[in-house]
């Protein structure tokens, strides 16, 4: 096999009390790449479509992941690359990460499958700092993995994959504004209350108890995010009313999809999920601000060969 | 049924990265209590052995929790506790809680089972308050329901039971020194580094996964306290001596029991807890502290009916 067309799908990191270790990965919306091997050696990125990308390899952050796998497989030839992108590049559902991923899910398939799923995240952890600034693997994961995912530690590099119970949707809603990661990330505090870290590490263990015993209930009493929400929350317009609209809706829980614009609901149930999605569509038809709606199940298997 | 004889076991709080939330239930050690029924209303203690407590209901952790459950009852005759205490108050397993989750137990079995382990808890709770001076439920909670148990949230009240993997065994060394609860609180900071908290709550998730997939390897991965240890270790003498024989001997992991002066170790088998044991006592032999030293099984099932 010497060519590959995949499917790499939009993920959401950050979920809710899971700050920078919980991620799920989406079905509905996603990527498609063609990976050619090519008789010289390197990455090529010879088209991308959908969205303005560079094209230089070491620029482009499927073409760093590229570089990363190949450099650890060792071999003589390379691979050119076709992107499609459908994720909007800073919507807050990992674009960057998809190429990553999906790169690096490609060849690793061409070359008959030498890494693991904790090494290909590695690999592409080096696209994504590309786009970011630095190594983190927790929109990599659950693309690579698929469900959901619980970035256990860093150094080593340990992700473990968590139960997705089937009745399980999420519902995104993209305010198409701008949010700087740089942003994001300097609204944080270095340090938080001690009695806030319990409540947090409380509900990642009910969360994670939750999932595993199909809890709906519990998993909508665990989505409860007391330390990032509250700062990140100002940066995306309408966010408060978004979210309580959503929790009348049906949903089981509302929170920042990785750091924002983008929202994400968890609902049990397509039907909810759908009446969520016009609970966002309400509120944002309203204002001046673009915004797409979609609902997707939980994916539980992660980027997927579609030829 | 008018007198009943039960056993109520030991128990060990903040395990690890879950403070004050995650508690596991012993076997091996445990007081006795003999309840009965009285037609006089009200709480009587007309026995404590084994250690110097207060007769006085009041001031008693079991007296005032025996109180709480009869004010809800709301019953028109009364009981009489004797305590037969082999659980040393001031240990860190749980040596009040113990008594407090005991009393109410008992009361409502003679009563015919009329509330819920969430329900005894929160009663236990109130005796509790007298010995720690405000309610918590990491030492009442795994007593109550057994095994591993995850204290969400105190209001509203919410206990998880988590799965307890059946070859895991508890060993426990009790340093015989004070280590005053006011002490321990005070050494605790306010605030927490947030990359802290993320390490607590990435280990806290991985735990309860640990614990869901019998996964020995991974929960001893995550039997890391980065927050609460570094700062309590201090307290107990030979601490990071204890740990690392501990560990050496095959210990899956070591932690401070609730808020000290006693160690706890988590192994996989009842082999490597009785080396624990070994190398706890190798430690403390060679000082002038005075120890004990115990290996129990997890206890799935908590307090029981003995009579």
């Amino acid at each position: 096999m010497d060519s590959i067309k995949i499917f790499s799908p939009a993920t959401v990191a950050n979920v809710s009390c899971g700050f920078d270790v919980l991620g799920f990965c989406l079905d509905s919306v996603g990527d498609e790449m063609v990976i050619k091997k090519t008789s010289s050696k390197g990455i090529t990125i010879s088209k991308i479509e959908g969205y303005d990308l560079p094209l230089e390899t070491k620029k482009n952050v499927a073409g760093v992941a590229g570089l990363a796998i190949l450099e650890a497989a060792n071999v003589n030839f390379g691979f050119d690359v076709e992107i499609y992108k459908h994720i909007k590049p800073g919507s807050g559902v990992g674009s960057s990460s998809a190429s990553a991923s999906g790169v690096v899910y490609a060849i690793n398939e061409l070359l008959g499958k030498p890494f693991n799923k904790t090494q290909l995240t590695a690999f592409a952890m080096k696209g994504e700092a590309v786009a970011s600034g630095n190594e983190h693997a927790d929109n990599i994961a659950p693309g690579l993995f698929g469900g959901f995912t619980l970035v256990k530690s860093l150094e080593p590099l340990e992700i473990l994959e968590l139960p997705t119970p089937t009745d399980l949707y999420a519902t995104i809603v993209h305010p198409q504004i701008e949010v700087k990661t740089s942003e994001a990330r300097a609204i944080l505090p270095k340090h938080i209350q001690f009695k806030d870290g319990i409540t947090q590490w409380a509900n990642v263990g009910s969360l994670v108890h939750g999932l595993h015993t199909s809890d709906y209930d519990l998993i909508s009493r665990s989505l409860q995010d007391v330390i990032v929400e509250p700062h990140r929350k100002q940066l995306i317009p309408q966010f408060d009313v978004a979210k309580a609209s959503a929790m009348q809706s049906g949903a089981l829980g509302v929170g920042i999809s990785g750091s924002g614009p983008s929202i994400f609901a968890l609902s049990k149930g397509e039907t909810t999920a759908n009446q969520v999605a016009e609970a966002f569509e309400n509120v944002y038809k309203n204002t001046t601000i673009d915004f797409k709606v979609y609902v997707s199940k939980i994916n539980p298997n992660g980027i997927k060969t579609l030829s």
